[in-house]
């Protein structure tokens, strides 16, 4: 294999710099990809630094990849040399517990994960897309339309899909009222997907200053959380809320704006844990609180068909990976709109 | 109308006592009833004692009601004279909104409860169960077959339809495990229900005293919920769990009993918050908490029906209406299998 450059840490502490690492010679199913794109997701962060106490160093993050396809095995099909493909959260799982099976692999208890996890082919750990290049089997490899500009459909392999799936799975489209929580790196894709399937879309947001944002892209309406009024004006009306927000918050004055059989669905882990919400909110309008992981591969294509058809991409500052560590203290500020993509390029300058 | 004997309490700490109200002349569409038997809910003590904060003095509580019709209005279709009927938690609701119009009248926002309710047709507060007779609108009597022995079916009114409803609107069939979460009033029909809606069904109860009588009820398993091995032997494997305890107690070792997109549902509101449930266990599953609330009336008569058919009825313990109050304590010493009955014949004692 060429020399691989990536951006690794060390320990919880230190900073993001430069590092080799070996990649895999490609199997049989395999696809080498040279990396053009990847996208900066808020749990780079939390696994670079070890929040959630599962770090295995040295690490090199990443798992919104976009790249072009350099290398196939014999046995891979459908994927062509040049081709612009995509890598997302997962690189492998058990391929034949009943959640693969049902294209869940999301849920499989063995998913490897593009970075920060043991890796069953190889040994070692695995090292995300903060690198030159990749080798992922062709089950965990996307297709991406030459339609989408690359930068920006980047942040689909993790925010997008992690987005998309619920709304889908909770069946959102047309005459619907959905909420989205948070205009973020999440949020503002949500906006968009809940507006492309035809839903009324509300955003919700603690930002004033996210309003016209907001609207720009795709909600028909911005309602400032913290206003008692605004959000009492919207009890029991809404079919689905995504909450994209994953610092602890009160619950209670969301799941008392879903309809009957409303379902409040949450994509992140918060480090303190929300407030205990109230069960009587549940129980007076038979309203859910429910939980949603990424999708499956499957799904995750589907999704990208749906973005080159809808015209979809998410809304991005493009940084060179010397750029990381500054980028990292910026998103801990939410200062960015709405996600750092690194260019994989300005690693050439280094070889 | 004939004087119409009741028990009542007139404040929070005074035990209840004979007490005389008044029923309305029956409309064109009530129904007079005379009553039989009327079952004895948690929630009446709760109420009584004001721990819910609306309680309405004097109080007559009582909602799980089982009579004979002795007057008809003259636009009541499809009762008899001398038919044995059913009063469940409603008496009325606005009749047009969009839960009415589903037939969810228990999501109404205008809902007259049977008892410590403010009554819109005649003033005043709505008199439950604990008295000789009632007069309800037809929508809200539902048809017990001669096939149920009467006090037995009494607690179907409340216990059953609420441990019926969240059974139905899930799904639970053949092929499903489900688990029942305490064996009371509500647990013990629960266990019937979904047996006898064809699941695997798994009783989890704190008491190793209860085991016999769970596998006696319908139980193909009893978990002790402390033993944490037995717990974990069950992990990801439920597609539903019932949880039918009201206490405050940690959720999270019975979510992460369900399989991907299985739900806990809470049928009752804990008088101290649940320990925040945790959203890592909702996400990493997609599974969900949910909430229920009694059923609705075409719901209530779809149960009645179904425990016909399938002979189920409550385990109960009958009491005349003048040990209404040791009962009460009994009740908060969880010492009744499984439901109290009140036998109105006691009150004719006292006119």
């Amino acid at each position: 294999m060429p020399k691989t450059h990536a951006y690794a840490t060390h320990n919880a502490t230190l900073p993001l710099e430069p590092f080799n690492i070996e990649r895999r010679n490609p199997g049989p199913k395999d696809i080498q990809i040279e990396i053009l794109y990847c996208g900066v997701c808020h749990s780079d962060i939390h696994q670079a630094r070890n929040e959630w106490g599962n770090a295995l160093y040295p690490m090199v993050p990443g798992h919104e990849i976009i790249g072009t396809v350099t290398g196939l095995g014999n046995e891979v099909i459908g994927f062509n040399i040049g081709e612009r493909v995509g890598v997302g959260c997962m690189v492998d799982s058990c391929r034949t517990c009943p959640d693969c099976q049902d294209h869940q692999e999301q849920f499989c208890n063995s998913t490897t994960f593009t970075y920060n996890s043991p890796d069953k082919i190889s040994g070692g750990n695995t090292f995300g897309g903060y690198s030159s290049q990749i080798v992922v089997n062709q089950h965990f490899v996307l297709h991406i339309s030459e339609k989408l500009d690359p930068a920006a459909a980047a942040p689909l392999l993790c925010a997008g899909i992690t987005t998309y799936s619920p709304l889908k799975h909770w069946n959102v489209g047309k005459g619907d009222k959905v909420g989205i929580i948070g205009l973020g790196g999440l949020g503002h894709m949500g906006v968009k997907f809940a507006r492309a399937m035809g839903a009324h879309v509300v955003l919700f947001t603690t930002s004033p200053g996210k309003i016209s944002d907001a609207k720009r892209l795709g909600a028909h309406e911005v309602v400032i959380s913290k206003d008692i009024e605004a959000m009492q004006a919207h009890r029991a009306s809404f079919d689905f809320i995504l909450n994209t927000v994953a610092a602890s918050h009160n619950l209670d004055s969301f799941t008392e704006l879903l309809k009957r059989d409303g379902t409040l669905c949450l994509v992140g882990v918060p480090d303190q844990p929300h407030p205990s919400p109230s069960i009587g909110n549940l129980i007076f309008k038979r309203r859910q609180i429910a939980g949603s992981l990424i999708g499956g591969i499957q799904e995750t294509q589907e999704m990208l068909d749906f973005c080159a058809e809808h015209q979809i991409v998410s809304v991005i500052e493009i940084i060179p990976m010397q750029q990381i560590n500054q980028a990292y203290e910026r998103m801990l500020k939410s200062d960015v709109r709405y996600r750092f993509v690194i260019d994989l390029a300005s690693l050439k300058n280094e070889s």
